[in-house]
């Protein structure tokens, strides 16, 4: 059994072990949890570990940009919450062999990022072995009015849209992709989102995350999926469309709105990075992608999966 | 340089770099974070990391007691701020060559000892890769009233005072101990508790970081020191003694009170563990041990490192 399959049998059986809790306004299934009754506020909650060998190698990843990745991979959990990110605890198991300046610079990238998004590291585990690095990051925030913006709330008719565009992330975004932070709470301004997630498994794979929550099923408009020149540029074989279905870790956003607040958002691009039109919800089940002379082909969940 | 001088280095270097920031109600130095601005309650974090080889090795220990530790050592640091615990997330790779059962079994260890303090698992991060298997917790709670008792408060004339015993936690203890979260809410309700911390690090290593974060010193009594039967037992030179002031991972409560509260809970004994007095806080920086024949001599934090 492939080691992904693995993971998704792990957090299903896990998944069916969470037990309904008075605080527990959210649980496993979105992109952070929630906890309730502290005053009027939820508590936004996400973590990520990333383990050196699987998320990064060395030298190819400096120090700095893995302590920046290990923020904001989580930074973009809570994005897809349309939430404000607060304050972070930061655990991490260092190799022995590399030496204190190794942490600091870890650390110095975390906090760079850290200090841009006026996130607080309030605390943490630090550990010496002689593994490699592994290190994780909770990251507590609060949601933006009117309320967290879940994966289950897609409707019939609903258009689907993303921020930037997908595939390739390997050459270099999985590293230096900007967490869609300020604009998650810039849409929630403008619009009704009716459904959100960061598209960390990949375009088609998280699009089936959504769908499955909300009971509905999707159909894609293959040329207007926004193909980003890194996936262009691939050699492999696979088109430039299967890397921008299935690349993952483009870290961008994915969202459901109404027909009307879509339109508006087309037209008004109120936000830095340009923002596309995909496809349509729809009542049947699955995900169906449609090519410009109108052929339909079935869409599945192939996507990179690298954790829950 | 030794990895646990490294350790405290890299912690130095970090907290030094720790920024004021107007949701830290308290930050790096104590047992728990502090996350203030959620209605009233002050939310309490903590975070610990374990690593196979380092704080467990398999199969001296199961993966269900792994788990359970996991989970009891940050309810430890819950209870060193006589907090309530509430919600935990947990980050994990598991080791592929083990399959998922070994994984199911590492939860059913967490949850076990979740459902027994009340604890929500609302959420995590589950990967699998080649390396041993590393954990990372992070445990949410809320203050008890008057707030959070922290290492900073110890009073010059306090006693200082310890439930249950000292040493050779190896032997067994270091995974089967009771978090005291309990007695220290029981405490709490007692007495004023000036100053408390959860013994990890070890008896002797631990007073020092309430003496350090209180800017006091300290003498303790040498024949009042609670040593276990499992430090008697020890056979490789150091004297029980020795072992209930240095091994650490006792998990046990520290805590300084006036004396006359001091008095009170030692003819009350309200806990169903015994509380001892130890010793007192002085006004002279350091601590100093005291034997039976009155002999002082300087006593330094030898206890065993493993961490913030």
């Amino acid at each position: 059994m492939a080691a992904t399959e693995r993971e998704f049998e792990f957090i299903d059986w896990i998944r069916r072990r969470v037990k309904a809790h008075p605080r527990l306004a959210i649980g496993i299934g979105d992109d952070t949890a929630s906890l309730a009754g502290f005053g009027e506020a939820e508590v936004l909650v996400t973590v990520d570990m990333l383990m050196e060998g699987v998320h990064f190698t060395f030298p190819e990843t400096s120090p700095q940009e893995a302590g920046r990745k290990l923020l904001a991979v989580n930074l973009s959990d809570i994005a897809a919450m349309a939430g404000r990110p607060l304050a972070a605890v930061v655990s991490a198991a260092f190799p022995k062999s590399r030496g204190v300046e190794f942490a600091q610079e870890f650390h110095a990238g975390l906090q760079e990022l850290a200090d841009e998004f006026g996130v607080a590291i309030i605390g943490g585990d630090t550990n010496v072995w002689n593994g490699p690095l592994v290190a994780s990051l909770t990251l507590f925030g609060e949601a933006s009015s009117p309320g967290p913006v879940r994966r289950n709330g897609a409707l019939i008719g609903d258009w689907i849209m993303t921020t930037g565009d997908f595939g390739g992330s390997l050459t270099g975004k999985h590293i230096h992709f900007q967490p869609r932070v300020a604009e998650a709470l810039r849409l929630q301004d403008e619009v009704s989102l009716h459904a959100m997630i960061d598209v960390s498994d990949g375009l088609s794979a998280d699009l089936h995350h959504v769908l499955d929550e909300s009971n509905v099923g999707a159909v894609l408009f293959a040329e207007k999926i926004p193909v980003s020149e890194a996936a262009r540029q691939g050699n492999d074989g696979r088109s430039a469309l299967e890397h921008a279905l299935s690349d993952g870790e483009d870290f961008e956003l994915l969202f459901t709105v109404s027909p009307d607040d879509g339109i508006r958002l087309i037209s008004a691009q109120p936000l830095g990075v340009r923002v596309t039109q995909i496809g349509e919800i729809t009542g049947e089940p699955g995900c169906t992608l449609c090519d410009e002379a109108g052929n339909l082909q079935p869409l599945v969940a192939s996507g990179w999966v690298h954790g829950l």
